[in-house]
């Protein structure tokens, strides 16, 4: 087991800057968060006048805190942080979670000098520091989070983050559609604990099945190469790296100190290392959403059926552009797909690879009968279902999905959909219980042709580059 | 005047196929549309039997009605088009629109023939034919629409679709981000009038000044790159291409007939003739947003101001990509901009370009200050703002918008935002609240940092192309 282990089962929590404001950032992001989850170790609010914060008996420091204090988070300014350290040392805390900024990212001595001073004094006496600069730990088994809102179930996602609101923003995207996290750290400036020490903690993390990141930078190239290695041999690892432009790397640098370093380099390690990189945080979870549904796929032939002759062109071109086979369904299979669009009832209708049911999918059965033929045809790999939400399609489609998913339970062909909509609040709401339905239903929903089509050339390559 | 304006202005529409069961197709489409948009004109519902339909009076056939018919919709079953045809000859319709597929798209010999018989009857007798496989007409000015929910405002962008599913969903995502249409065709097979034909109406059309379109192919290449020059000299056009991979052209011949030719070919003589091409239907707006909103720039120096570090990198991430510049701000203006976020009350925040205002907005005033010192420096171009909506930011954000439209009003300045959001229905609708203030108060408003980027770099490379 990692030494890391202990920092995400803390007995007791001190927030030393929780305040009777409650609209204050300690409160927001640790005292409320720590509620809100039943977190079921001791929480002690640190503050030198208040009694009672939220109900609980408030110290003026963490050494009048009468029991251990496996924790600290913190939120002070960054001139007072050495001297809570050196509190933290003498308290015998695990871990102290700096979220104040102000140190190495600013690029000014003063900073980077306070930053050195806190990685120093932690050294020497013992303790993790998580950050400065970052918003610590969601670990939904332990009831810990840093934002009331996150999902309180788990999942077997970790996510690692050098930025804290992008590590929120993957988190949030990633609960609406059905992506739960076992652990997600929020690193910061990692003048302690780092990028490759969490990625290290994650690959042997029994949990975690999927690693994904968002980083912009590494103090140790060699160590997080080596590390890295390991860990894309032992689960998928997705990365969206920050900083990959020279304006983005000195933005990087100001943000979390990094020294980003050459976009070229980066590429071709995570490339050579099998890391799928990303271009974008939805993208991350778009990825994700396949390894978590899905058993390895050994084939790229799509079956693509859905609604609109447009959508159908163009669903077409997004996905040969990502190297995905289109194959024309054999004279037998589109014999047995004409049954349930007989020209009949759904005249000039034609049974082709992308198969449109825009006329017949109003008929009770149709579109499973549809989906199980092709399913069990063996010519297709995989297939994506695409739909356009759109006033008067709500009672249509909703009648439609449960009979969907009952097709992807019964057969272990990969089915996954794209579903479009316009902005419109009610259209807002059906698409995401429609997402929510399906992704119970072990079905992942993507929001664009282009963005279905890249995760699943890359989900497919994934594997592909594996077995050679 | 082209020949085509009477097209959009008919005193009297026959919908032949209306029915008393409110579900069908020719109802939805066609006659519900008309009466919700309180079309002015005579409309007879066509039917056998039934007497009355939505309380209109029915006539058996379009030669029972007793005046002229100048439109025609159907639906009707293709084999049964050529004899409608004939009627509306002898009754002097100018203008036919024929939803009904089955036709030259299923490659088939009969539909093929069907077809050429239409054309055939329409050129002879003076009739025009829209379609078959297609829409039809949404022109707010004449209150004519094939679906009742599209905004009756008019606007200024002229587009021309094959497909009807498309063009559906462009105004749809159009409509909710503030773009409003001078006149929208779903054209389909095009055995008559067809995309050059519409182009051409457009280029001359003075209620158009941008001009948009979907399309999957020509069937003659000569007439429509003439007419595409002559387009592109006097208005904005902007294209997506349907099928444009070798899977996705034979789509688009079995959903139009469309021989849409090879991708190389069409993207050289897009580029050549200066039309922008885009990738998918989101684009089609996020370009048109620009054109609305902006007089030309000229310059691609951006000022990123917004909220989030990691945020901001990879925001200027994607600006870079697309050629933008985020030049560094002088000392000066960096000093006037720290009036507004001083040390003592933003500890640790940065002074730079992206300008990260995370810690500051939520004083009042401070957002308008920054953007306006960054409006009045003439060492940028052009401002983009980003935001990412999320729990408990609402109030906050609701509070600045007013300020920053105001800004954008007292300054020649383009200034557009980028507002994430993570699909919780509340934020989807403060989302779309947001983007129509917004876009009412002169600031385009994009769903993510690649798109904006994107969008920005084409309007600036347009104006850099032509002034070349």
């Amino acid at each position: 087991m990692s030494d890391l282990e202990s920092i995400f089962h803390p007995k007791s929590i001190a927030i030393v800057g929780a305040s009777p404001n409650p609209a204050r950032v300690t409160n927001r992001f640790y005292l409320y968060p720590l509620l809100q989850f039943g977190y079921e170790g001791k929480i002690y609010p640190i503050h030198l006048t208040a009694r009672e914060i939220a109900g609980l008996k408030v110290y003026p420091s963490i050494m009048d805190v009468p029991g251990p204090v496996d924790h600290v988070s913190c939120a002070i300014r960054a001139d007072l942080t050495p001297q809570l350290m050196r509190q933290c040392v003498a308290k015998g805390v695990k871990l102290i979670q700096i979220y104040t900024s102000g140190f190495s990212e600013t690029g000014q001595e003063k900073g980077i000098r306070l930053e050195n001073e806190i990685a120093e004094i932690a050294r020497r006496g013992n303790v993790r520091v998580l950050g400065p600069n970052c918003m610590g730990i969601y670990c939904p088994g332990s009831k810990i989070a840093y934002i009331d809102y996150f999902s309180k179930e788990g999942g077997n996602v970790g996510l690692l983050s050098q930025s804290g609101g992008n590590s929120m923003e993957v988190v949030q995207i990633g609960n609406s559609r059905g992506v739960y996290f076992s652990k997600v750290v929020s690193y910061g400036n990692a003048c302690d604990i780092n990028e490759a020490e969490l990625l290290e903690y994650f690959t042997h993390d029994p949990q975690t099945k999927i690693i994904i990141g968002y980083i912009e930078g590494t103090r140790d190239g060699r160590r997080f190469i080596n590390v890295l290695r390991e860990a894309t041999r032992a689960k998928p690892v997705i990365m969206l790296k920050g900083g990959t432009t020279e304006a983005g790397t000195k933005t990087a640098a100001s943000h979390t100190g990094s020294l980003a370093g050459s976009n070229v380099i980066w590429e071709s390690f995570f490339r050579q290392l099998g890391v799928m990189q990303v271009s974008d945080l939805e993208e991350l979870i778009d990825l994700t959403l396949l390894f978590q549904h899905f058993k390895p796929v050994r084939g790229r032939k799509l079956g693509l059926v859905g609604s609109g002759g447009g959508a159908s062109v163009l669903i077409t071109d997004s996905c040969e552009k990502e190297r995905l086979l289109i194959p024309p369904f054999p004279e037998e299979i589109r014999g047995r797909l004409r049954e349930f669009m007989p020209e009949e009832l759904d005249p000039g209708s034609i049974v082709h690879n992308p198969l449109d049911f825009s006329t017949s999918w109003p008929r009770p059965g149709v579109v499973p009968a549809l989906l199980e033929t092709t399913a069990k045809y063996d010519g297709i790999d995989f297939i994506l279902i695409y739909f356009g939400l759109g006033p008067g399609i709500e009672e249509r489609i909703t009648k439609v999905i449960d009979p969907i998913i009952e097709t992807r339970r019964n057969f272990s062909k990969p089915i996954a959909m794209v579903l479009r909509y316009n902005q419109a609040p009610q259209e807002g709401k059906l698409a995401v219980d429609l997402q929510r339905s399906c992704a119970a239903g072990g079905i992942p929903v993507f929001t664009s042709f282009d963005r279905a089509a890249r995760a699943i050339n890359r989900f497919v390559s994934y594997y592909e580059q594996r077995q050679s």
